[in-house]
């Protein structure tokens, strides 16, 4: 018997059929995230997409992401920090009992403004399976980055930064995006001048225009502000968050995201140690929930 | 004789009318900023809108703002920093001479980021002249608010703050907008609660989030969340500005921001006097410009 393990995101939706000792067999990917799905509509689409995957009776399915939130397939309230797999598992909402099922996500309060998060969980369990660990700081980066702690196997708190979203508007919407070449290769000697600035204590709102002024002044090419500016963001979001005592921090993301966070963090994380996992983590932590719910 | 003081910027352009005093005789307002008027187009446009107030050939006309930028009517170079009024009038540019000059913008230099301004200079010299000042430290708020510093009636060094167009991307284009009422009311409690908020240690990028969740788990309802953002935005601001030694502060803007910045510096900015200009700083500062020209 085999799961089929669905990462179902905003933007995007991935799926794996892993064998039972959690190998992949197959990978797809479609640009079907929620947002492009009309409510109601998930059920035919996810028949149409993994339909095959679910033939075998005895296969059973996984869904992570924002597919269990409001505006998904069927919403799974968050589940508390602390939280272990096993909280995550007594919480999963079923759309077909013992077969389909969705995972909540965690929910973090600071100071009274809450934080949540939908589909890292699974992405951490993941790695700290794969990575043999019960402890450790782990960061997700993207459109929301996550920066969650971990002890003895349990979700102790998680802080989101808006970093990816930041970096959208601004290159897209702003008007840093006049002298900005869309599409630029990373430039690492801008990018890292961007962190180095990050950490000025000017702030962020006033670091940003500096992007148009050292194109304006023909002081930077047009095609390097955009490493400049995603190394303002990513050195903003570094020295807000406080890690210098994690000994060890780990990402999961895309190689070309964890890249970057690698090279801000060299300047900036002296003697911490950096490991990195991709994709892998999701279809490792639904593989692992799997086998805490059977 | 008279004046015709325009203050020429890139969403809106604004036109006064002055006597020899300086005294308004008469203003107008075009939603005609620079971004809608056709390369080559400034001129016919200038004459459709002010050319009466021209027709007498004693008068003169003085433009500030975005006109003098490149994408303007003529380009005026920056003048760098430290600047006065007589620094200014050197480096204006004619565009009919004896009658018509743009003023220029002023530079300054951070550590080898350039920064800019185009229009709040005359403003605020035009504050130094109505409230018989020769020093002080003026923020301009708005879509890039501006700090700038004045010894001796010098300009001494100024810093820019994206606060107002990061506002509007967020509040328009980014994931807030989500939980956000659009339009919704200043709510002078959930302002200052983001006020306080940006003041955590947390940075920009983590606070804002907060904004979607605090509506998202229905602690906020979503007609204050625009506020919150607004508070967090200008607190950001505050924060990143050393003001505190400053003794007074002066603001230049609309009551509408102004008010904005007086609670946020009520609330971070203790024992600190402040003052408030309005529209009648960029009229005292191109009179006062063009008795130092005359």
């Amino acid at each position: 018997m085999s799961l089929v393990a669905i990462d179902w995101g905003t933007s995007s939706l991935r799926g794996a059929l892993l064998d039972d000792d959690g190998k992949v067999i197959e990978e797809r990917l479609a640009p079907r995230g929620i947002l492009s799905v009309a409510s109601g509509g998930f059920g035919a689409l996810f028949e149409e997409l993994f339909g095959d995957w679910m033939r075998d009776r005895r296969n059973t399915c996984l869904i992570s992401g924002m597919a269990g939130s409001k505006q998904g397939w069927v919403e799974a309230p968050y589940c508390a920090c602390p939280a272990g797999q096993s909280d995550l598992a007594q919480k999963i909402i079923e759309i077909e009992p013992g077969r389909i099922a969705v995972v909540p996500g965690l929910s973090d309060m600071h100071d009274g403004v809450p934080d949540v998060m939908r589909g890292e969980e699974v992405q951490v369990f993941g790695a700290l399976a794969l990575g043999g660990m019960g402890d450790g700081l782990f960061v997700l980066p993207g459109t929301h980055s996550k920066w969650v702690s971990v002890k003895a196997g349990k979700v102790t708190g998680f802080r989101t930064a808006m970093t990816g979203e930041f970096y959208a508007l601004l290159s897209q919407h702003s008007i840093l995006a006049r002298t900005m070449e869309p599409n630029a290769r990373l430039d690492e000697a801008a990018f890292l001048e961007g962190v180095a600035r990050a950490d000025n204590g000017r702030g962020l709102l006033h670091n940003a225009f500096g992007t148009r002024t050292l194109a304006l002044f023909d002081r930077m090419p047009a095609r390097e502000t955009s490493s400049y500016l995603s190394g303002l963001l990513i050195g903003e979001e570094l020295r807000s968050q406080s890690f210098h005592s994690a000994g060890e921090l780990v990402l999961i993301g895309t190689p070309a995201l964890t890249q970057r966070y690698r090279l801000a963090l060299g300047r900036s994380g002296k003697g911490l140690a950096v490991r990195s996992f991709g994709a892998e983590a999701t279809w490792a932590g639904l593989h692992a929930l799997s086998q805490v719910i059977r």
